[in-house]
């Protein structure tokens, strides 16, 4: 949070500012299912944006899993943009609806470097629930369709 | 800088680690020149990748001009990837070279959002010369080939 006031383009997800932190599991068909340590960020500088940030942990060993980093925006009051990079070498563009409560997103994109895992589409689905921010992620890679990927719940730490 | 060991994947980019400041000048055949402060960091979490970030200020207002976001890997010891998420709605997937003192990229793919501004190319050139960090973005976009954007010099400041 800072004094900045946010940007009128993007007042609606006011609700998100902040810094969240929960635990999530991952499964999927080609690994083992695990948990892990989450903390994700929406920030702000005043500009028609929020930037994303979020990182993932092994435990009890603190170990990073995860990462991914990127922008969001609101091309109307409903509607949502958000672009992402990732260490693994990838890239998502994801167009969708914000009402409010939930910002249900669809890749439009991906892209890969030469040596990245082929990622080819990504749901993401984040609820605010009272005092929980609630997200889903759907993959499909490895030559599956879309397919249950994450599930984490978060609670806002600052 | 932290205490973590860098992993041996990125053990050639240790000379990239850090914060780095300074100023720089862009240009465009379709906008007025402008200058701008910048403030780039390269980190890592001792996994395969270095975390990369960059944010830009207007002077003497400080007024925050760009930022991208982005994850640098070495898929080998002479080639590297770079993917950046921006927030005007584009990602990139760069590919290129690194030789100890410069890393030399160029998109191989370029995604935006339905309402992104419409560039189709980026090549970026990082070079290290003694205590400096210069670097030059050029850039295809509103219908232009390639040509020069950005180029500035920055110091390591932490």
């Amino acid at each position: 949070m800072n004094e900045i006031a946010l940007h009128h383009d993007v007042a609606p997800l006011r609700v998100l500012l902040g810094t969240w932190r929960g635990e999530g599991q991952g499964d999927y068909p080609t690994i083992d299912p695990f948990s892990y340590t989450e903390e994700v960020t929406f920030g702000h500088v005043g500009k028609p944006f929020l930037a994303y940030g979020q990182k993932t942990w092994r435990q009890p060993d603190g170990f990073p899993l995860h990462a991914e980093s990127g922008y969001l925006r609101l091309p109307s009051w409903d509607t949502a943009e958000l672009v992402l990079a990732h260490p693994t070498g990838i890239v998502e563009v994801t167009e969708g609806t914000w009402d409010g409560t939930q910002l249900l997103l669809r890749s439009t994109l991906i892209g890969r470097t030469a040596t990245a895992k082929p990622v080819t589409e990504v749901e993401r689905r984040f609820t605010l629930d009272g005092d929980e921010l609630r997200y889903t992620v759907a993959m499909a890679a490895m030559g599956l369709p879309l397919t249950h990927h994450l599930a984490a719940i978060l609670r806002r730490v600052r």
